[in-house]
């Protein structure tokens, strides 16, 4: 049996998505690997509201998040987090020997634009990481305030992880003045996991230049300059398999139309929160909830481990609390592909297990 | 019409081991996802003959050459070079700021072991990097022979490319006291490209915990540790899809054994030998020559690009000369699962278009 995925990525993948899995090989250094590569920036940038230059990665969002702060940090890098994906961005920096200080929210928080202003003032930094939707706490921070500090600042690189949210939220990358702006494939692009793309601006190529160490895999500069160089071409062997899925599923993505996939993402947090709040408590701040996930309250004491394990029996995986909070709180992913009535069969088990 | 692909990567796949790529998606905090890792583990320690440790990355193979160089060198590398694969490790060292010395051979010649020797002999070294099969010349490496040098230098780690000849040729790492043995996907394992997989030692690991600063996406002690923490689970989000089709992929190679599957491509190897040497001649030095690869001196002066071209019209293609070699040799892969069948299918396509 097939378990239906609420967790926060992998998400579920649609079929004929899945099917674009299995495309025959192609050689990465041919005209079609550059129209491929092409075909998906072009599709990406609308996505993204930019016209800046998109690059893969065949790696985790992680891996990019990494090769973001190494490659562009000149002086020190400030790193707002609101959980464990806004920490893993200062270990990152941290394990790089990357100067670094990490400035965080109370659990539940964002990242507030006074925080960034207070930091910026200081004239410390020339590169901050935020994170747009934290899946471990289930809050969005509210990044298009924030890029209105970030502008009193042109000199300092704005890298924001979106990896949960992008083709689930609007981000408009050059409205907010995001120079690198990362999103994966196993979340709200509902593809399989195992590919990276990150949206790279002027200014951040010009920062990077300034960087001598940036290793190589991740460094976006090469990245950047190797689509310049061959014509999209990547500069290892891509995983041509998910940029064959990709390509596709972004073309479902412009039939859906973004509003309408937007506004889908935000009906379904809307119907999940209304019944958190009936029936347990919400765990992220008003005004600051996650439109692509909802992490719920555990106000009643429930053992989330058994919830899991009898939806597991009906063919449904929501997600524990993450870290500390594994049984204080449980996550349900309303991402990519998922419908309003997916999310009501999900709730009715639930009821009808919790005997609410 | 889909071109059948000669080139060193990425191969054709089987239409069964494609399908597979196309597996639904499943929590990667999963028990079942722990079951996938260990039993892909479990094999591929089978096909390196090892104890060792096997760990995954959502990577090129590039990703996990990198990780090794610059997560256990202490003191400095020894990078020795074939070709553009060799000099790769190098200059990744480099962009690490890990101190590291390259040492090259003559186009077509292979790394010897009185180069190894003479190097370690300074006692400058701690890690040394080789290439097994050097798919820009078609050398393959003495590793056996390399080994008895390193066995006298029990305190330098010993990576070995075996990218584009793992499976395809025998390579017994514990035998062979190889600390970090790294292979990729889309070469002799006959799967797409994206998916990297190495094999680490103890003494690795134990060097690994001497460097400071490994980063992280491509740190292979992280990995190491996640896997002991996590029951085999991977520090962020692995491509599933290619772990599910690497898993059955492997049982097919079980199934045809090591032995025979070795065999099979020694015997395409001799095969495209003595067609190049009587119509043209063989770039590699006699004794190491590639099992996987044939690199083709262009004697004749034939336009490669048009005898490509015209492969391709034909529905097949190989690959041309890498960097300064474009004309002056051609290559032709025999990975994974190609048959001597296919392969004088292609060579009677070649005799024909070039009129031999």
């Amino acid at each position: 049996m097939h378990i239906k995925l609420f967790i926060p990525g992998p998400v579920d993948v649609a079929e004929d998505v899945l099917q674009k899995m299995a495309t025959p090989m192609i050689g990465h250094r041919t005209k079609d690997a550059s129209v491929l590569q092409k075909s998906i920036s072009d599709k990406m940038r609308k996505l993204m509201y930019t016209e800046n230059e998109i690059l893969l990665s065949t790696s985790s969002g992680s891996g990019l998040m990494e090769g973001a702060v190494r490659s562009c940090t000149r002086k020190k890098a400030a790193c707002f987090s609101v959980g464990a994906f806004g920490k893993r961005w200062y270990q990152m920096a941290k394990a790089n020997n990357v100067p670094a200080d990490l400035f965080e929210s109370e659990a539940g928080h964002p990242t507030t634009p006074e925080m960034v202003e207070k930091a910026l003032a200081t004239g410390e930094y020339d590169l901050v990481t935020v994170t747009h939707n934290e899946t471990s706490t289930g809050v969005m921070n509210p990044v298009g305030e924030i890029s209105e500090v970030m502008k009193k600042y042109p000199e300092v690189i704005f890298c924001v992880d979106t990896v949960s949210s992008l083709a689930g939220a609007k981000i408009p990358v050059d409205e907010w003045g995001i120079d690198i702006c990362i999103a994966s494939t196993q979340k709200c692009l509902g593809l399989p996991a195992g590919l990276a793309i990150t949206s790279f601006s002027e200014k951040a190529v010009k920062a990077a230049k300034e960087v001598e160490f940036r290793g190589m895999y991740l460094d976006l500069l090469l990245l950047y300059e190797t689509i310049q160089k061959k014509n999209y071409q990547y500069p290892s062997t891509p995983s041509l398999s998910h940029m064959f899925a990709l390509d596709y599923q972004l073309d479902k993505i412009l039939e859906e139309g973004f509003d309408e996939r937007f506004n889908r993402h935000e009906e379904m947090a809307k119907y999940v929160r209304a019944w958190a709040m009936k029936n347990f408590d919400l765990f992220a701040e008003d005004g600051y909830r996650s439109n692509t996930l909802t992490t719920v309250l555990n106000t009643k004491g429930i053992s989330v481990k058994e919830l899991n394990e009898k939806l597991g029996e009906r063919g449904f995986m929501i997600s524990n609390g993450y870290g500390d909070f594994k049984e204080k709180t449980f996550r349900i992913a309303h991402m990519a592909d998922t419908t309003l009535d997916d999310l009501k069969e999900l709730i009715g088990h639930i009821e009808d297990i919790l005997d609410l």
